[in-house]
């Protein structure tokens, strides 16, 4: 299939490179000069611009951008793709971004006569370097089963969550408490050792009792608890506190417009911008643990 | 073997009587004639007062009593078990209470000579009929072996938390968490439903990725979603709520003691007062979704 | 002075009767007729358009809209007043919005050697017809020596806060401070209240000491406390739920643009926000006390 | 008159010598020889207990003690005040305790025909030197009239705040809310710094709109903009951290006993327990502003 791929960055350009190696021809934008000769290299072909991308014959197209202003310009601008874009092509924006400009976008599209999914993404770089990302995606059943061969092709878990603008909403609901158990065991660890609990003997009582969570038995921010999550290198790689402090971000911001008080979440909020205002930004968020651990700020 | 038991409310009472069911001799003491008479018809044989019980030939003795002050008192207190009872019999304290108190308690038996155990449960009242509870323990490896039969004839699963006092941390660190944790979960699904999202497929989503959590996939507040959750039969029966307001309260108290901030538990503290103010102390503690559920309030 | 004024709704109508009190010839727009025909009435002349208003041979132009979106589109839109408006004439925008949005239009209209004051204003629609508001200006000292004339007509306090920007910088932080200020003397009223003492009393010890504020002793939340305050009149009148509830996600959503925590505000914001979700929304601010009051909620 | 005086600590000693100034007949007790010794050398009689200072022919007997536990072991332990005063003499109690506690010890008091009043104060060292404190007194109005002669000689402001326990209440009350507008202020003005605004520009604005209030117009947190505000000697003196942390643990616990949430209350405790866990209990609460600038974290 012949398709077009916006927003070469961290995420979009292995996700891009996959769709390569599955067999796809792929039409390539990016701000960046470097970017997109990277993926014209591996065998893409560039355009110059958005429009020249949607003028094409491309069948599908994806993009992968940092936040709703840059979708909002790329499908809705004067010389965006709705602008330019045959009728009938779909459109599947990766992006995370809040689902109210998820929903305007894909109404306008829908104006133009082309479908349209939402399909953020989790996993992170490495998932998207090995083709193991889940795709949260929104959009009628119909649109999803012809999405969803391309989206396989970059993850392993693709999930259908209900119409336009859904799949925005399950990420954005899942990693508001995402965000909130890591505080919550980031609290329920620090007070424990420093009642003089060993943090494994800890961590393995919670994990088979009500207070389990993937942030405690998969994730666990105490360092020296699991061998292989963050807290046992430092918190190096992983999920950014800037990355989390967007979402929850676009989660508060969500809440608001809807009117729906998170109070927790609100809270978080803070906490990770505390922590990331401190200089923490590119860390793990299950660095978030040190705002608690007065061992750890010597 | 010969053991006394103190305290025969709704927990106490069921846990007294598995003891009797697994063969042991008891005699007990409660404030409650009634409770004790109900003892007694199973085979019990009732003391006058902590001391007599204390002067028996008991070789152990378990209490499972509402709170610290009771706790000292029945321990502490001129009339109290350690005035009275034999060096090397061994204490097994299951009342839920704050683990400095718990280690003030444990420290004055060492003196006495007296070997002791905290051993908070979790289970709940069902839990306790059944046998099935778990139990939380903290003291010396020699008395938690020395312990761990008597424990088993009362539950399923008897966890060493380390020395004297960690039982307690423990069970407040998982409660800490759950009560976070259960807060999380319904900002989640009250955003996402608020977002036009159906809650079970919502659910489904965040239970296979970084929000999975017991407060979800077992016990999930959305009422629907889970069949056999208390959501699903208007929040009776399991944990109540002026529980999890008890356990966030000796949380904060600990962590106030350890100068440790829990920033999201004591929010926690502060929603579950608020529900619990409104009359719904009795409810399950999920019913707190309610809190931030437009629909609900109707 | 010829004036043009944009926006004639609750505040902005009477403001500009103001100026036409006050001498000034005035040029009008507003998308309502009604509001439009209102102050024909009154003696302005009537403006088809934006354009249209700014290519009068009008001297300044005041702006009075709802929100940032209505102040971009109506200063930066295609056919906005940058468009249209003569080098020279000096914009002044009372909207109430974020302090980087004001900053930008600030920049635009510069760029056009169009002078720009940021003027939003405290004192409600009382203020508003009575000609007594405050104004929090920002803008050049010469810009604003040249604006305060007219100003002056509108209201008594016109205070320079600084360059472009920063009139919304200080009523953002004002009103900030005034929404937990006055959830403080809730929490405290009502803490008092519940443990026994007489609210007026109450009262009278705070006012006189460290507790003492502009919500305990002009404006106290509790009824009957102080006889004119809107708490003595079932909440009717004053500065609205929802317009705090707007203020506080002006501060928070700034603070996260330059990455500065707002702990107690963010909570603030959920805690008015769940109160105007239970239809409060329209009922003055001090109401939020109502989430504490045991007795207020039978 | 003959008065006792218990607790010669930093309050209780110049308070002591002001009654001696005052013309009364002084016999004192501390656990510190040291202590009793500079007020012996002034003029007063040491007595070797409590039991013997409640012994000899004192009228009045007054206390100033560090918390709730030792209050209660002087007045209702086996050997304390209690046990040994004669009926009549009036008792009071200038320690900041819980209101609950003062109102037991006040009942006990009154079983034993001893009068008692609640005298927390405010003000300080330097005011408890200077003889400027502020007592706030519960206990009824003829025992009020009756003390009030004694407290004036320590005192320039003596409230009456109701019965027994009011005192501490008012008390309890009025940091609460001192608490949580110092925390308001410190997030309004560290947002406008943060956007660009000159803090002593601010601060002037803000006492003279809503936001006014005793940490800000008196008190500032931010340095430089009241010379002579802790804020600008390095946050020296004062009212320390966690003597306020100490009042918002009363106030939370107060709130716990009669189910009232204090939802910023709980927050404001955290984010000093925070600041004191980073080692800065000594220095005056203002300095919690801290928290919030990153230059002065530099």
């Amino acid at each position: 299939m012949h398709i077009g791929f916006l927003g070469l960055g961290n995420m979009g350009a292995p996700m891009a490179r996959n769709l390569l190696r599955a067999g796809h021809q792929l039409t390539v934008f990016d701000l960046s000069e470097a970017a997109v000769a990277g993926l014209v290299e591996a065998g893409a072909t560039a355009a110059a611009s958005p429009a020249a991308l949607a003028r094409t014959d491309v069948e599908l197209i994806v993009s992968m951008l940092p936040a709703a202003a840059h979708v909002k310009s790329v499908y809705l601008g004067a010389d965006g793709l709705l602008a330019h874009v045959r009728p009938g092509v779909l459109l599947i924006d990766s992006s995370t971004i809040d689902p109210l400009t998820a929903r305007e976008v894909a109404a306008a599209a829908r104006a133009h006569d082309n479908p349209m999914l939402d399909a953020p993404v989790s996993g992170g770089t490495g998932g998207a370097a090995a083709g193991t990302l889940t795709f949260m995606v929104g959009g009628s059943a119909e649109d999803f089963e012809r999405g969803r061969p391309v989206l396989a092709a970059m993850g392993r878990n693709i999930v259908h969550c209900g119409g336009a603008g859904n799949g925005q909403v399950a990420k954005v609901a899942n990693n508001l408490l995402l965000g909130i158990s890591m505080l919550g065991v980031a609290e329920a660890m620090s007070l424990g050792v420093a009642l003089g609990m060993d943090p494994t003997v800890l961590a393995g009582i919670i994990n088979t009792s009500s207070g389990r969570c993937w942030s405690s038995d998969t994730y666990n921010p105490f360092p020296g608890v699991l061998e292989n999550a963050p807290a046992s290198r430092g918190y190096s790689g992983g999920f950014g506190t800037d990355l989390m402090l967007k979402d929850l971000g676009l989660a508060s911001e969500a809440a608001r417009q809807v009117r729906q008080p998170v109070f927790l979440g609100a809270l978080a909020q803070q906490l990770y911008q505390a922590f990331s205002a401190q200089g923490n930004g590119a860390l793990d968020f299950s660095a978030i643990i040190n705002l608690y651990r007065k061992d750890a700020q010597a």
